[in-house]
């Protein structure tokens, strides 16, 4: 069995594009350009939590990497390094191999180096990632950032990755929901090119209804959004009683939704067009007189409010 | 019971003073200053690994930021901000509220900022910090630094973690010793002040052979060292049988080990009477041809070559 330190050199060492000091010394060193500011995200995916036992490495590597990718694309940053570490059962050397062809496969296309890490024996697989992104002073887009009269957009179809959760079944048919949930792409091109056009933004990890609800909170706003606007896969043509749950209050999309003023639209949907990437205008920000605050109405094609449940809790259930 | 967005507004959520953004948006906002560079590090700790099942949760709030904080420490650098994916089998409330006067007690001393971090349930309490920290320019120690006649010293005294892991009755009795094991005191102000006195540094938390076997595979050089010079608690004078094995690769120690060329000795010895802390030469550097590549030996007082076993491999063992 590969010991720790020959796991990492193994698996994990690849050399630092962008560093001073990669992996092998007490920290990574690295050297920010001046004048930009730095995004840090950390997220953890846990074994019977977050994915099944047994569930494909190569997958898991890719997911781990993405879910913080698309925080760093929620604030406009560019992704630039990330650092890994590992609560493995045992040094299974073709796990290891999976991982890190799937981990390196998404890093390398967005320009990533893994700076450091931690490997650890631990009875249940378990994976934080932490990303350091980089965006030009005064450029990022915050949470608090939704003013009244905002459009609000989402990328991409939302739902999809619940509905794979729920009928893994139909996820075997239907290859690409499977992957929305199993391999979901972070926006990273997008949230970069969002800066400037969008005022506030985050990425739907935990559901439209939650995330959506965090950028009321903080910007002290409420919202209407229309039901019928919102993108969803086709695939739902045949689960119409999990439709609604899934579009509004399933998580693990991983598409971005913003406001922007509406003078933006045009540039908006030019840019839809460039990047290839559907962008769908559901809903407008409201003063907080008139919907309450960090309330958000869901209406439905005739006008009707939709009831709707928030985001995912960790500790909501049991 | 408190959700997880409860847990870190109660808990976690403290103003960041050195920071755009903290917790509460996709990520931490950061404007490293110009000059600096920037180090990263991250370290986790599992129940039932790196603590026993019902450990105190103060300590650990304070050992988890420790441990890395140490790491920044062996660079040279000075603690700014970090990050906190916390996995818990519950939201139990006086845990988190021990836990972070731990984390934040340490963390004020040292102008840490938590910006951000994630919670999450899992069956098995793992706790993973990653801390950022700024150097200037050019000043950090790395582990490659070490050059045949530097000597190697050591901050304060080895092998007391693994007699309190080992003798915990006795560790009951000393709470010095129990304290050297459950509330390491990073030696921040010592690696800040080493910057331009040693040339190669590192922190002791696998054992001095096996960290110093860093240093010495990093810089291709060898070492000798002189058992009789190793400081270690008084308390060995009891468990003789236990000594060696202690302070030549017992972990968790979390003190220093660094090299440095011999006319910086009245330099570091008036640093170790200012920081109060002692600071102890207990071998040399050798080239590669006198000891072999990255070979450590340890003599007694007799002049005898010691066995001893490297540092602690989390596969090594079931």
């Amino acid at each position: 069995m590969p010991s720790e330190f020959e796991i990492i050199k193994r698996f994990f060492d690849r050399p630092a594009r962008h560093a001073l000091v990669g992996i092998g010394d007490d920290c990574a060193l690295l050297r920010p350009d001046a004048g930009l500011e730095l995004a840090v995200t950390t997220d953890t995916l846990i074994e019977g939590r977050h994915f099944l036992p047994g569930a494909d490495a190569e997958a898991l590597g890719h997911k781990a990497l993405a879910v913080n990718l698309s925080d760093l694309a929620a604030m406009g940053a560019a992704p630039r390094w990330a650092t890994l570490a590992l609560a493995l059962p045992a040094a299974d050397e073709r796990w290891l191999a999976g991982f890190a062809r799937g981990f390196f496969a998404l890093a390398e296309r967005h320009g990533v180096d893994l700076v450091g890490g931690d490997t650890t024996r631990s009875p249940l697989l378990t994976i934080n990632i932490t990303a350091l992104g980089e965006v030009p002073a005064g450029v990022a887009m915050y949470r608090a950032g939704a003013r009244p009269g905002d459009d609000i957009w989402v990328s991409g179809e939302l739902g999809g990755a619940a509905l794979a959760l729920k009928q893994p079944g139909l996820a075997a048919q239907l290859p690409e929901l499977a992957a929305r949930l199993h391999r979901p792409e972070p926006r990273v091109e997008l949230g970069e090119r969002l800066r400037g056009l969008a005022r506030a933004a985050i990425d739907l990890s935990d559901g439209l209804a939650g995330d959506l609800g965090h950028i009321l909170e903080r910007s002290q706003v409420g919202a209407v959004v229309e039901y019928a606007a919102i993108p969803r896969p086709a695939a739902f043509e045949r689960f119409r009683e999990l439709e609604r749950d899934c579009v509004l209050s399933g998580g693990d999309d991983y598409e971005l939704l913003f406001t922007a003023a509406q003078p933006q639209r045009r540039d908006i949907e030019a840019l839809s067009r460039e990047l290839k990437i559907p962008l769908s205008r559901i809903g407008a920000i409201q003063p907080n007189a008139a919907a309450g605050a960090g309330k958000l109405v869901v209406l439905d094609a005739a006008g009707k409010p939709i009831a709707h449940r928030g985001g995912f809790d960790h500790f909501a259930s049991g």
